[in-house]
C-alpha cells in the first residue's frame, strides 16, 4: 500500500529542513489474538473481538454485541507499518516523528466490559502485551496502560503495577455512564494514586460513547464535532469536582480533540464559578482557568488555531499528534502539515508544541538513542 | 435593590473614561399576562405560564408540566430596571450600554409548544407585545421575533411579518428534538426566507434542552459548560448541512456561549471535511472555517480569551453582551469588566467587539437619537 500515499520527499513545495516532532496522539495496533493467547478460555471468550460483516463490523465484548460501519477505505489508507513494528519505525523516520504516545485500538473496547474479573484480565493482558511485545522491542513508541474501570480499587492496583513496569500514563475514556461520571467522588482513589505515582490521565476523544449520533446532511462533520464535546466535558468534570485542584501535580491529556478551545472553556468555567458562586460545591483553591493552564494538556493534528492562540491566551499545554495510523492523522503528509503550520511560527512556540509539551509529560530517550529497528 | 450592587462610579480602580458598548445578548422581561391578555381563553390556557412553588418553579406549556429550581437569590440580584422600561434605560446609561439585542424570557418556553395553532398564536402574540409595548416606546432595546417552529411554513410566514414590522432577527433555540435537528432539509425554506429578508438567525445558549444534566460535585460549573455544547452543535449543523454555504448573506448568532472556541471548531470541521471527505454530503463551496469567519457570530460577557484570539485567528465576528438582567451578566460591574478586558486592547479590536460587530448585524439609531426615556 505504500505506493498509494504521497511521499513527503516527492513534494517540491516542502522546504528542505525536516521538522522533528513527538506525537501525543497515535495508536498501537494489537494482534487479533492479544486476549485469546493470554487469557483462559472462559475469559477469552468474553474479551473484545471483532467480526467483519458486509457493511458493518460487529464487536463482541462481555456478552454485548455492538456494530459500527465498516470503513474499507479507511483500512486501505493505513500506512505501511500499521501492523509491523519495524516498518512502523521506518514510517516514523520518514515522517519526522521521534516518539509516539500510542493509545489502544481494540483495547478501547475494554471500557465496555462490566464484569470486574473480566475487566481486570482484559486490562492486564493488554498491558502485558504492550510492555513485552510492543515497548519491549523499541523505545520510541509507548502506550498508556489500560486500567479496569469497574472497580476503582482494581484501577488503582493496575495503575501501580503499570507504573512499576514503566508506563507513564493510563488511558481513560471521555464518556462514562452517568452514575460513573468522572466528577464523582468514587474516582478519588484513582486521582490520588495517579498523583502519587506521577501518572498522566490520558483521555482520548471518541471513546466510551456513541460516535454516530446524527445521520442527516453534514453528518460526517457533525458527528466528528460530537466527539469533541466529551473531551471538553471531562475537563469540566476534573476541574469543577476539584480532582485537579486537590492534586496540583496531577496532569490530564485530552488527545485528538484539538486544543484551541481550551482557553475559552477555562474562561467559561470561571464565569460559572464566579457568577453562580453561591451554587458552587466544592470551592476551589484556584480559578478553573488557572487549573486548566497548569494541568490540562491537549493534542491536535491539523488545527492551525491550536497554535495561534497559545501566546495571547497564555495556554501552553498544546502538543501536536499524528494520529498514526488513522485517517484523521497526518501519515503521508506530516512534513507538509508541520511546515504549513509552523514555518512562520515563533521558535519558542514551535519547540513547545512539537516537543516541549510532550517532554513535560513524558520521559523520552535521548535523540541519538531512539530505536531505528526492533530488538 | 439598587443599593446592593456595586456602582461603577464608586470604584476607584476604574479609569475615568466611560466605555460605551452594544450588547448582543440581553433579555426582555415580559409581563405575566402577555398571552392571557392577547389570546382567546382556549389558547391562553395552554400558553406558557409559571407558578412558584417552595423550591421549584413549575412551568406549564401546551399541556406539559416542567419544573426548574427556584433561584430566589437570582431574582434578588435583578437590576433595578428589569421590569420597568424607563428605569432600564437609566440602567443602560449608567452601565454604558447603547443598544441591546433583547432575547425573550418566558418567551423561551414557546419552543416547547407542539400544537401548530398554539405555536402560531404564542409566537405572534409575543411579537405583537415586543413591537407595540417594548420597541414601540424606545429605540435602543430591540428583540428578535419568535417564530413558530412546529410547521416551517408558519415560521416563514411569521418571519416575513416580523421583517415588515421592523424585526431584524429571529430567535431560535440551540437544541431541537433529533427528528427536527437544524441540519435537516425540512428547515431549508426558513433559511431561504431569512436570507431573502436579511434576517439574522439569533440562537441563544441554554434553550430548547435540559439545563441540569449532572448533580454531582462541581455541578454548577459542569452544567454551565453543558449549555455551551449545543451552541457549538448548531454551528456544526448550519455549516455542515450547507445552509450557510448556500446563502452567503445569511448570518447566525450564538449568544451567551462565549466566542473563543469558534476558530477551534472551524479547524476541527475542516479536518473532518477533508480527512473524511469520502463520507461528506453535501460538498460545500467553501471550507467550514471560511464559512464560520464569514457568517457565524458569537457573544460573550467576561471571557477575555474571546478578545485575545481575534487577531491571530482572524475571527472577527465577536461581540460583547451584558446578559442583562441575568446573574451571568455584567450589571453593576459592566464598566469594570469592560475596562479589565479592553484597556490594553488594540482600538481596532475594541471598536469591533464593542460596537462594530453588532452594527454589522443590526441597524442602530444614531448615538444622539438613542432614547433616554420611553415615549
Amino acid at each position: 500500500m505504500a505506493q498509494t500515499v504521497v511521499s513527503p520527499s516527492a513534494d517540491p513545495t516542502i522546504e528542505s529542513e525536516k521538522i522533528w516532532a513527538h506525537s501525543g496522539d497515535s495508536h498501537a495496533m494489537e494482534p487479533e489474538d492479544i486476549w485469546t493467547s493470554r487469557l483462559p478460555k472462559r475469559l477469552a471468550d468474553r474479551a473484545p473481538r471483532t467480526e467483519r460483516g458486509e457493511k458493518y463490523e460487529i464487536i463482541y465484548v462481555d456478552g454485548k454485541r455492538m456494530s459500527r460501519q465498516l470503513n474499507d477505505f479507511m483500512d486501505a489508507m493505513r500506512p505501511p507499518g500499521f501492523r509491523d513494528l519495524d516498518i512502523r519505525l521506518q514510517d516514523l523516520e520518514q515522517e519526522g516523528v521521534r516518539c509516539q504516545l500510542a493509545f489502544p485500538s481494540s483495547g478501547f473496547w475494554s471500557v465496555n466490559v462490566e464484569d470486574p474479573e473480566l475487566a481486570r484480565a482484559v486490562a492486564h493482558a493488554w498491558n502485558e502485551w504492550a510492555k513485552d511485545d510492543f515497548m519491549g522491542h523499541q523505545n520510541r513508541i509507548f502506550t498508556p496502560a489500560i486500567v479496569p474501570l469497574v472497580d476503582v480499587a482494581d484501577a488503582v492496583t493496575e495503575l501501580e503495577w503499570a507504573r512499576e513496569n514503566g508506563f507513564q500514563s493510563i488511558f481513560l475514556p471521555c464518556t462514562m455512564p452517568a452514575e460513573r461520571d468522572w466528577g464523582l467522588e468514587l474516582w478519588n482513589p484513582l486521582w490520588e494514586a495517579a498523583a502519587a505515582n506521577d501518572v498522566v490521565l490520558a483521555y482520548h476523544i471518541g471513546t466510551g460513547g456513541e460516535n454516530v449520533v446524527y445521520r442527516g446532511p453534514g453528518g460526517a462533520v457533525v458527528n466528528y464535532m460530537e466527539t469533541t464535546y466529551p473531551g471538553m466535558r471531562v475537563v469540566s468534570h476534573l476541574v469543577a469536582s476539584g480532582a485537579l485542584d486537590r492534586h496540583p501535580n496531577l496532569k490530564m491529556l485530552v488527545a485528538e480533540g484539538g486544543a484551541g478551545w481550551v482557553p475559552a472553556i477555562g474562561d467559561r468555567m470561571d464565569e460559572a464559578y464566579r457568577q453562580h458562586g453561591m451554587f458552587v460545591r466544592p470551592r476551589l483553591d484556584r480559578l478553573p482557568s488557572e487549573i486548566v493552564r497548569a494541568q490540562v494538556y491537549t493534542s491536535f493534528q491539523h488545527d492551525i488555531s491550536a497554535v495561534q492562540v497559545i501566546e495571547d491566551t497564555n495556554y501552553w499545554n498544546v502538543m501536536w499528534g499524528d494520529d498514526y495510523p488513522h485517517l484523521e492523522g497526518t501519515y503521508g503528509h506530516t512534513q507538509q502539515t508541520l511546515h504549513d503550520i509552523f514555518d512562520t511560527v515563533d521558535p519558542k512556540i514551535k519547540d513547545r508544541v512539537l516537543r516541549g509539551t510532550f517532554e513535560e509529560l513524558f520521559d523520552v530517550p535521548a535523540t541519538e538513542e531512539l530505536s531505528l529497528r526492533t530488538s
